[in-house]
């Protein structure tokens, strides 16, 4: 079947005269999830993961992806003459060296502009260049041969209530438009659905996970133009657009209409989000402020109508959590539970509060060796049962209309051993170190992340990932610019400060490869402290109510200090949770947030 | 006096139609410490300490320095009809400030061009250019009304023998080159004193506290010319010279040759150390690549030579600084003691260890409130006798031929309150967890800052300076570019990342206005620890020798692994220093770093 899709490929490549075909992971717009109709890549290789990259030539075809689905995409590559590149290990080309490499003097480079971001299409461009050859990025391949291509998703577009997102849609453009000012530029366009979605106070459902509404913006002083598949919008939607002069225009006519901006004006835009092919439709007379969305700044910092509902979410997220971890460890051994299917009884639990829109990611839930590959995604060929013994790691959140969850718990479900111990409790002891952090308004992320890193860098271990990530309110779970980490991130020459209102995640972890893996992730809110001569103190109030399984902890490897910041988390889940339960999973509840 | 004086400069400044004239605290090198000759200032307005810029107009003089010498500065203003800005106070202007509104319309701003770095030449030069004014710069007025001027130090030079710098001269030649070809730089001129006493491994008494030689020095791929007054050099020294084909040439010729730079020419060079007159000489022709001198990064990682070294610096200041801690404990309130006697018997102790040549910097004893002064400076005026009770704050080093140092102890001289054990304790407690980090190799020191800090933001206090500065090797004891700070520091895009061979010092304090100071100081030594998956580890060598005074620590407010920490610590000292020791002296250090 792959085959057959590479087949017709290779022929309309030949009709162009394209030497080597580019299908990554994307939509038009950089999100992280992508929706049905854009899972081109999955359509011409066969592999269904969350990332990855095909190069196809009239010879070859290559599937790049990284380490989380190095296993799966063996499996599901077996067969269809697609060749496995495994990203980052050693010997493996990246990319940019395969495309060196095969391409020869005079050849075309093609992809579709739409779904290659102006940063990465100007690097290929670059290479194309070397080669005296060029780029050809009009057409969608994939389109042409993909006979039962689902459609671009048109799902309904709604207004979000001023209840959830406390801040009116007039004052956020109002923001907006005077850091164009102070920035001097004319225009700004933006195309990431995540900053659309929080500007215009709406959601709606075309990507995986994150309740957003395909479509582009152009700002300026005296306009805002929204261009959206206008068939999905009602009466009552237009009343609410023309109540903030948001004029809408056909989506697909945004490319068209840069194409018309008028020479000398200033254009502030994101060219590592906005995809190839709008960059390119903008004239040269044009000039581009390439910087990040003011919007993206903006959308971190949560306001207190926010957090007042982010609270409520995480409740409602809590209960379903503690309802699991009830279900879980009572029923472990008894009944027949596999990973899918534990994910799939969480998945309900969290359908069942009120307000659910939607996980806001992919369940992790990965039991004995599968816990230990980070992101791993359980498929039905991976799928194993859950035994009464070990350790299961499930990383996993949900959007209600009220907020976005991300949490992780490592459960043991029956007897661990004492290295399974030490090292659940090194976990817990990172992560309680950073969420108890207290310290003076300036820092970033990259000054606190030693609280997490020090109980491992103390034993000479480390963990190969960020310590945490911003989160959006009903938007992508993913989200920046602040976050826990030790290296300057390479993109911002300049670390993000936290702010009053900024959510984070904790999520420090150990991987035992072809043993186990161990993460404990919550939230955090910065919030301000006291004020007094050496300036503004900042500390974090941790929005997570769900117990850390205290049947992995070894409270002798902690001290009296950490075993007390523990036994205060969990009092303060007891308070906040127990009135949602009663009979034995409040006594559950109560037994698992026991002081110890 | 001083008013005699004033009225000199003016006539001299009316002469030239100079409005406004500027007195800063500098040689022609950007040094920290300067020597006689340089004290202009101090001339021109009667304030001593190592601080200040004067600012003079036909009808007003000001003094403008830091909070350190408000109280010095005040008194020795007296009656001088300078006045006195206290930098960074509420409602002070700044010395750019004070310009703009003094400036009149077609003034002219003049200072004497070699003791102005060119960075703020710059800037002096756009404030007379908003009033359509203009510099006057060549000529260095005081000079004219200074009858009795101390003439420039000629002081000797010496060659820094290999056994102590470990490295050829050839060999950092080479290096430095090295790096201008990978800059495509033609001429590299380098005009700090530190970095040329490096390169060429010669050592001299110019300048106060350092032991260099005064001069300049230019560099290409094949030539090596030193500005040097040469009348210093011994046959012996031009012929160590002649070896590395270094020609010399007169110190003052460097302003005239650098004019001669061919048109084209690519200079690397650091225009936030070099004067302005030096900048203002190249032609505009020439291109300046304006960067940190290479050396200063080569220098900052010192070989295991040098570290051999230190550590037998460091070994014969414990023996000074142990005999002092002995004497001070021993004989406080039995014997007339103040704080200038008694760092001057530290200094005589410092004197009598083989192979020292100076202080390292002026020695900070400060007894009960005047410890709370950061940076305080004991005069005949301000001078208090040393009472047997509460702490007295000791900041103090030395040079020796095998290494520079810097230590703070703070002594308990008898009774101490309750309050000071805290704060002292907190203050261990902070210095010891910074010393005992572990990290990966890529950490600078903006992300272990907060190891340090951690014990005084948890309870909402901070001290108002950098944690340590990088320490010279027989040059100046403030060095950089390694540092641990949590604020990056403004004048770098990039953070250093520490290297085994940095030493940088560990220096929390408290400083309680109006009662007491407490600072604790060790040197570290970054050094390798274990390679792994992970990644190189990284980790400290404690390198000071001197007990930390128990008598002010607090043990109960430590948990278990800090004072485990502390008492290896002190297990160290003492297998290290006891073989200098014997009788009661060897019984007090026995005493001072037992465990608890």
């Amino acid at each position: 079947m792959i085959s057959e899709r590479l087949t017709l490929l290779r022929n309309e490549m030949k009709k162009r005269n394209i030497a080597v075909y580019i299908v990554p992971t994307a939509d038009f717009h950089g999100s992280e999830y992508v929706g049905e109709h854009f899972k081109a890549r999955q359509y011409i290789t066969g592999f269904t993961g969350s990332a990855g990259t095909a190069v196809i030539t009239m010879t070859e075809a290559g599937l790049w992806t990284d380490g989380r689905y190095f296993v799966q995409a063996a499996a599901q590559l077996s067969g269809t003459t697609v060749q496995l590149y495994k990203m980052g290990q050693e010997g493996v080309p990246s990319i940019a060296e395969y495309l060196r490499q095969t391409l020869k003097e005079g050849e075309t480079i093609g992809f579709d502009g739409r779904v290659v971001n102006a940063a990465w299409g100007n690097s290929l461009l670059e290479i194309a260049r070397e080669k005296n050859g060029s780029l050809y990025v009009d057409e969608d391949l994939t389109d042409i041969i993909w006979g039962d291509r689902p459609p671009m998703s048109k799902a309904p577009a709604t207004i979000f209530d001023i209840k959830y997102t406390g801040k009116d849609t007039q004052d956020k453009l109002s923001d907006v438009r005077k850091v164009m000012k102070e920035k001097n530029t004319d225009i700004h366009l933006i195309t990431s659905l995540y900053d659309i979605a929080w500007l215009l106070n709406v959601r709606g459902g075309d990507i995986s996970y994150v309740p957003v509404v395909l479509s582009f913006l152009s700002l300026t002083q005296d306009t805002c133009t929204w261009y959206v598949q206008e068939e999905i919008l009602t009466a009552e939607f237009k009343e609410y657009l023309d109540k903030y002069n948001i004029t809408t225009k056909p989506y697909e006519s945004f490319y068209d209409d840069v194409k018309s901006i008028p020479a000398g004006k200033k254009v502030l835009m994101d060219t590592s989000i906005a995809n190839y092919k709008i960059c390119n439709n903008i004239p040269a007379e044009v000039e581009v402020i390439n910087e990040p969305d003011p919007t993206v700044y903006m959308k971190s910092i949560k306001n207190e109508v926010e957090i007042t509902n982010i609270r409520e979410a995480h409740k409602k997220d809590a209960v379903a959590m503690i309802k699991f971890m009830y279900w879980l460890k009572t029923n472990v051994g008894k009944i027949p539970m596999t990973e899918i299917s534990a994910a799939d009884h969480l998945a309900d639990l969290r359908a069942g509060q009120e307000g659910f829109l939607d996980l806001s990611f992919d369940t992790i839930c990965g039991y004995a060796e599968h816990g230990a590959i980070v992101h791993y995604s359980a498929t039905p060929e991976s799928d194993i049962a859950l035994k009464p013994e070990g350790l299961l790691l499930v990383d996993s959140g949900g959007h209600y209309l009220e907020g976005t969850t991300d949490i992780t718990r490592t459960f043991a479900l029956g007897p661990v051993t004492d290295e399974m111990k030490t090292d659940f409790t090194r976990v817990l002891r990172s992560h309680i170190s950073l969420a108890n952090a207290k310290f003076l308004h300036g820092c970033t992320g990259v000054n606190l992340d030693i609280l997490a890193r020090a109980p491992f860098w103390d034993v000479d271990m480390d963990y190969n990932h960020g310590t945490g990530h911003g989160v959006g309110y009903v938007l992508n779970v993913h989200e920046g610019p602040n976050s826990f980490r030790w290296k300057p991130s390479p993109n911002h020459t300049k670390e993000t400060i936290l702010e009053e209102g900024m959510v984070t995640t904790d999520e420090p972890g150990i991987y035992i490869e072809g043993k186990y893996g161990i993460r404990t992730e919550n939230e955090l809110i910065c919030r301000k402290g006291v004020k007094n001569q050496f300036g503004q103190f900042m500390y974090f109030e941790n929005v997570t109510y769900v117990p850390i399984d205290l049947d992995a902890v070894a409270p002798e490897q902690m001290t009296s200090v950490e075993r007390k910041q523990l036994n205060d988390y969990h009092a303060m889940v007891f308070d906040t949770m127990s009135p949602y339960f009663e009979g034995e999973e409040l006594e559950f509840l109560r037994k698992y947030t026991r002081a110890i």
